[in-house]
């Protein structure tokens, strides 16, 4: 089944501004609340931004969802990645047994894990309540070489991430979501997307992925190049980038957070694919930005670069170069923090505190 | 009662070196689970960190405790904070009624509060399971006249934050030792603390604390410069420090820091003046920093002077300037995490997850 552009359209045209009122409230809120005004930084503004987004006052974490999409990459031909390509497949299975790190960390967090194959280079089979089946195709073309995928197939994967978005928010209500990913040679893709949208070299925008030797880095930055120079993507147009250099789990994560911006649920990227999805989302529809939270800082360089032009500051710098959700799971202990100190913190009049002097 | 100096020495004897071979056992376990090697970064460091100070390759946060420590400083009569000396009295009735951050803040991490009255200018005469009268003197005297204390009652300050976390460790196990304070003035004391140790002018070491204006900040600059030339205390004797600018919940820090680290038991600083006792109990036994974890880096600006002189680098950098031991809470929700992965990821032969190409 192939989506149509419009209804993809229909989606971006329900994403609306956020609410600045209940942001004022919730720093009139904040500025009660018996300590000295601003003094817990980075937790206030978080309070402020997600009162923006549910529209109130008070803003609660609510139900608390990782997604973790998956998906192969033809441009692993090309020798990219310091693991093979079936680890994408191996994977997966691991986040269904939950022996992988975004397990651990979801669990941590009190978050549900929701895994999707938008498009591993295998049949996966798998019965899970966790698991989703959203298969665009068997693994992306080697970017270096054409396209990744059609522009079809572009806006299919993205109409099956809002659909998982849907589908999800609709079995039980969402407060929070995250999104992560798997994908061996995914952060050379997410890096040729960095390098269009940012105008940058591919040495710029490249770095070490899961950890590639000095002769994979080179052949890195040669096929993203190679990519670039190829299908020349339109960097005006999200689809055209997505559909040239990108990838179905890509695409399905830009998918994830537009439909979460149009149910006016906060979005927590996680590291350099996610972000790179991000990138996209934000270009198909800017309003998507306000809904957006930088959960933290990729060791990987380009990262920095893509937070710098969404414009993001990230909770965390952990050092963090794994993917999967696992900044997002740890950002969400942060955000939950600071919404129990909004709610839960007496105010100077009830408390008996004296004011400022 | 007053302690005598040989009392303290015993404990600082109790203090041994951490254990490397359990750091690289845990290094060992980090590096077969099914992720990157490094790729959890700062979460990896962390585990191996705390494997070292526990003695053992899976470390476990265990019953976590922050200790809120409050007492009074005679150098608020130069006008040097934002908010009047009461404060400290009603904040610590604010912490026993749970309507502080710290206590939203520790509800969130699972960690139980202990405040405890080192030297509070008022009669507290509150009955609560979390309440500890460690009480040396009704607040100290204003550091920018005179001494700050006597050297018995700094020696008696720190060996009574030694009873204080023994006693809390007799009563039950804790894993995780937090160690926050309240009290009006005190961030001129750290900074006093700060100027001598690390050799500074007062304008560099000094803050706005709390929040004070411009006319307040040259206050309390000039009331440390005084304060330093007045004292002249000995940069290389701790308790000289302590006596003479600093305060009494400030060496009660120190004392829980130095029986944390004898008891083997890691201890997360909070902010400023927490970081600051802690530079007194890295003077008094250079092997205590091994136990200690910068939770976060305050907007204080000393505080980052503090953490270099200390060679700390901090989990969070979220723009707090609260205390009270808000940062070590939430920096005990990232150690928790950092455990959970640890102990609950799969290993790449277990996963039959194929490793690197």
């Amino acid at each position: 089944m192939i989506y149509p552009e419009s209804d993809l359209m229909a989606c971006l045209n329900r994403i609306g501004p956020v609410d600045g009122e209940a942001g004022e409230q919730a720093a009139r809120r904040q500025n009660s609340l018996t300590k000295p005004p601003g003094s817990l930084g980075r937790l206030e503004r978080i309070v402020i931004e997600l009162a923006m987004i549910q529209r109130r006052e008070i803003p609660v974490p609510g139900r608390k969802v990782i997604f973790t999409l998956a998906g192969d990459h033809g441009v692993t031909a090309e020798g990219v990645s310091a693991y093979p390509a079936v680890v994408t497949a191996q994977m997966v299975r691991n986040f269904i047994a939950g022996g992988a790190a975004v397990n651990a960390l979801a669990a941590h967090a009190g978050a549900d894990v929701v895994v999707a194959d938008f498009g591993v280079a295998a049949d996966l089979d798998i019965q899970s309540p966790n698991f989703r089946n959203c298969k665009v195709g068997y693994g992306t073309a080697n970017f270096a070489r054409g396209p990744a995928m059609s522009r079809e197939q572009a806006v299919t994967a993205v109409a099956r991430g809002i659909e998982l978005f849907e589908s999800e928010m609709r079995s039980a209500a969402i407060g929070l979501t995250g999104i992560g990913e798997m994908g061996i040679g995914n952060s050379s893709a997410a890096a040729a997307i960095l390098a269009v949208i940012g105008d940058l070299p591919p040495e710029q925008a490249v770095g070490r992925g899961t950890g590639v030797d000095d002769a994979g880095l080179a052949r890195k930055i040669d096929a993203i190049r190679s990519g670039l120079e190829r299908n020349d993507p339109d960097r005006t147009d999200a689809l055209d980038i997505l559909a040239k250099v990108g990838g179905f789990e890509i695409g399905g994560m830009a998918g994830v957070m537009l439909a979460a911006a149009a149910h006016r649920v906060a979005v927590l990227c996680d590291g350099f694919i996610s972000t790179a999805a991000a990138m996209l989302a934000v270009q198909l529809c800017p309003a998507v930005s306000a809904y957006l939270i930088a959960s933290h800082r990729s060791r990987e360089p380009g990262h920095r670069l893509m937070l710098e032009l969404l414009a993001k500051d990230p909770i965390l710098d952990l050092d963090l170069r794994l993917g999967e959700g696992t900044g997002a799971a740890l950002a969400m202990t942060i955000i939950e923090a600071a919404c129990r100190v909004h709610r839960e913190m007496a105010n100077f009049a009830r408390a008996h505190i004296s004011d400022r002097g």
